[in-house]
């Protein structure tokens, strides 16, 4: 079995491990302030050419996520978001047990839209009664989004640009950020440069876990640690987490890892294509939404997992193909030399 | 630099890290519904003679602290810990922000007593404005204590006994279990017997991080995973998790770990008390709280780290010193003659 | 000015002032533990026929709402609710405060459908991800709805029944349900023989401020009264709130509000229809909203208030008019001829 | 039987219960946003001779004390109090309930110290794992205390500098602050100029309820109204606390009220020493804790009700004895005559 269903089902790429291993019997401070986590931080505002930026290593994103936004939050706030976005619909609602609503809006795509930021921003403030509304008091989107889908410098310009007519941080969920940097023409230095908060995802592009959150907004960074540790994302040997971001952006390997999984998820996508099957979404990273005949689904499925995704009609079904850091050459051969066969 | 100021500054043990190895590259199911799981938890159902128990692995203390506390209490419930519990003093607030009380009694020697359970129970229950107070809902012990001691069986049994006259549950909080087996007449069958909830702490006996939470109360087990994904608990690539504590139960090695720290803080101890330091507190477990003339700990802390806790009057200073699975017999050697030669 | 913007504008109804003067020098007992909201419950009881149920009286809705979903729910458990329902909308977001998710389902006249409460609970327990989701925990509902509507007995027993498969508790937020009992086939024991927990609103019906609660459900009944006092609830001189109830349930002076009030608004209704005006929605309680063409609206508006509702073209605005127990014969009449007037 | 027992037994004082029925039939905007309401909060303004200051009104003290702790604070932050403060003792949990810590301190007399806020700063700011302890966030303090003592103006000045050297709010709860004006040196001007937020109590001083908040601090100011509404405190028929508020501040009602009971108290008192039966504690306010021999708390109790507080020995019983508006110069010589007699 050759395994797709999604990217986070191996363990570390062996420069993390070598890392790991490495460094296992040095004896650091505990709670992520040692020295591995001060240089993996300084090698992050390198790479986002942020020099005052804060940086902090936390270990899950639903994790990180509510601690951003419990952080940032006012209790009468609420953060907007699409109605499929993570925080929204596969949290078990970690954002409301802060105390906060999302503010949800429809999107086909998974992409928010600069005016749907200005839509619900202007119709709050606008109401008469906005007292009895949730307040607007941030902006969240994931890129890439949960449809595989990423945003463009001007999509995330323009974003940026309706938050902060609104005087609201815009946080951006990186989780899946290494195959985003591959696959659009923003940088890090745009995401430190537009938004007030994110995160560079590790779990999912080669670490064991760990995500590297980046607060380039002042009012953002105040006693952040406080709230890492009161929401139990302070990790007692933090230094893995430094050690793990360390072996990631030295020598360019975390944007190496992104490169790769597009590189072979769009030549499945051409496979897919090729063979005329349909994409529900035409995905430019490393998750691929083909709509497969069911009884090409059933061959393929002996050899290859997938994640079941929808039905699109009573014959077809659409799942997802994710391709990871451990996915081989061979892995993505094989997968289309059996989808040409069928 | 030999260092003893905590119990979590290296790694794994080599047994854990090379089980980490050796699994890296294999592809598992996420979120802890992998095979190494299902057996490290089975491992775990075994040591503990409870066979109808649930078992589930989260990553850190604090995070495991508030996810049980939160999963167990009604809004107007509080949890009964002493005054220094790990959950009251040192977590940030953690409890409370999950919207409970933390309903604290003072202690020595950081140990509750089922007096004290008994007290805040009956005088909740027979003041006429209870409804205008937080109940009682659940015991929270730590065991060891924050001071290092230990409970006895016959302590364990009558707090148990005491929670259980007003049903509410006993949870212990085992993130030093390892060295309180090795110091007490208290097994992990007792645990089970004996607490509706209690964990097997990994971080600070050779995990790289991990707790082992067994839930045997049925009423507590109802859903739990939904509040471990909730509070941001539910790690992605959770057979991490299931592997270290796969390496951990096998073979002995987590009692063996605690013995052996046991014995070597016992000759730290004598050490100590040999050359006529007094100890804070007798502590029979990893952590050693000798109180040292200022000049003698200035000299020891020139070779060796240790733990400030505080002044005792104007010339003496208590400090914690702790051995953890890395301290070698070398580094116990090292510091009891430096100890005999001040 | 003839006032007809919301259902709260006056003070209470004469029969209710008399009672509060007529009691106001008698020294109560604290926190409703008074002879007066003993006898209010037990009014209450009688009217729902329902003498096993708990009575507890609120002074707000939102304080009501937010005080009952967030004693029924445990953590990862949300609410089902229309996204235009009062605890969805108008609330600042209370519920979320208390750490529970709305689960928002669309509705076009403001009434949920047994149909969706099934959808989402069937959706959710067929989700091979449902630990990653908010567990549907309760039904909540208004009745009238925002829009005026109201449901059918055969609707309500549809719902309760759809709920009650999914083991989960009916709550009914009767702010208005004077007026629904003038204008439906449901009756006081239905509620009580339907739903887990609802509330007769006395705010909106007569008198000064309040709410009673009516809870059949013994899972829900424990400790309440804790809840009460913990989220603000519990008055002081809760005697007031028993003083009103007694006044309202006696010689059905409840009923007479709503249905005087109810007969009131058709008369409004025709006078709209007869002009040619439409409704935005068909109520048939106390909120009308008819949709006025903006040179209409200006004129009317110099004798007689009313709500923006929105806008339906671009010379047609909706707008609600409310009739409350203070609105006279004299104040219909003055309105449906200046109506026709027009 | 004359009653004691609490000064919330009675309704409202004569001049707010008329001021309630000649509004009665007024219409009136909801939520507050009424003249009434403009108008008392202009007195209140005058009366503190802060005219920047903004004044809300909200029904009852738990409410009051959870809105403003939840709208000053950040996630980590707690407030400090005495061990016996209101929120910390008898509010069911209310400010946990939001999310924070109270951080108890000891008190005799129910009184914080100056000493005692620049205790908790200092140790906190000095702990190098601050981080992992609960902020100190906003200092808390009633006036008069449960304990019925007052603060002097010199030690309201201490502890507002104390406050301020840490750049944290004080608020005061004043509940009973009627009777607090009348036994001591500090007026509303030195509130509002030491406090960042504080509130006169109606419910206990002549009102069927109601406090009034008055924040001076311009950082607490922001979007509080947001916060009444989530937290259920905004009263839809809010005019009614305009309306009594206006009784009360008009022609100095509300001190009156406070001066008349706080005599009455001081010959109550009087009596009390005068018998040869000591205080628990002295206090200078409406409320008096005689302790008495049994068997004459037995004989007065036939005729008198008071509220138990605590023995003191085998035979000795502490009571509380409450003057409130309503309490008559009859009652009082009643009283005073069967003291002398036992």
């Amino acid at each position: 079995m050759r395994r797709f269903e999604c990217d986070y089902a191996t363990g570390a790429h062996p420069k993390v491990m070598e890392a790991l291993i490495k460094t296992n019997l040095e004896a650091c401070p505990g709670y992520g302030e040692d020295e591995h986590c001060a240089h993996a931080a300084q090698l992050i505002r390198q790479a986002c050419q942020a020099p005052q930026a804060d940086v902090h290593f936390l270990v899950g994103g639903t994790q990180t996520n509510l601690t951003i936004i419990a952080a940032a939050l006012r209790p009468h706030q609420g953060v907007i978001s699409t109605a499929m976005g993570h925080i929204n619909d596969h949290e078990t609602g970690a954002v409301e047990a802060t105390g906060h609503k999302v503010l949800a809006v429809p999107s086909e795509d998974g992409k928010l839209t600069a005016a749907q930021v200005e839509q619900v921003c202007h119709s709050h403030y606008t109401d008469p009664t906005m007292e009895h509304k949730v307040q607007p008091g941030m902006v969240y989107l994931s890129n890439p989004t949960e449809m595989g889908t990423v945003y463009t410098l001007s999509e995330l310009e323009a974003i940026s640009e309706a938050a902060h007519k609104y005087h609201i941080p815009l946080f951006l969920d990186g989780a899946r950020i290494a195959y985003g940097l591959a696959a659009s023409d923003i940088t890090l230095p745009d995401l430190a440069r537009l938004c007030d908060v994110f995160y560079l995802g590790g779990t999912k592009a080669g670490a064991l876990f760990g995500e590297a959150v980046v607060i380039t907004n002042e009012a953002l960074k105040s006693d952040f640690r406080y709230l890492i540790k009161q929401r139990g994302g302070m990790l007692a040997k933090g230094r893995l987490l430094g050690v793990q971001f360390e072996a990631l952006m030295e020598d360019g390997l975390y944007q190496e890892i992104g490169k790769k999984a597009v590189a072979q998820a769009m030549r499945l996508q051409k496979a897919f294509l090729d063979k005329g099957y349909p994409l529900l979404i035409a995905s430019p990273t490393n998750q691929q939404f083909p709509i497969l005949p069911d009884k090409d689904l059933e061959q393929l499925s002996k050899n290859y997992s997938s994640c079941w995704w929808c039905k699109t009609d009573e014959d077809h079904t659409a799942v997802r193909f994710c391709v990871a850091w451990s996915t081989t050459d061979e892995d993505i051969d094989a997968l289309i030399a059996d989808i040409q066969a069928l």
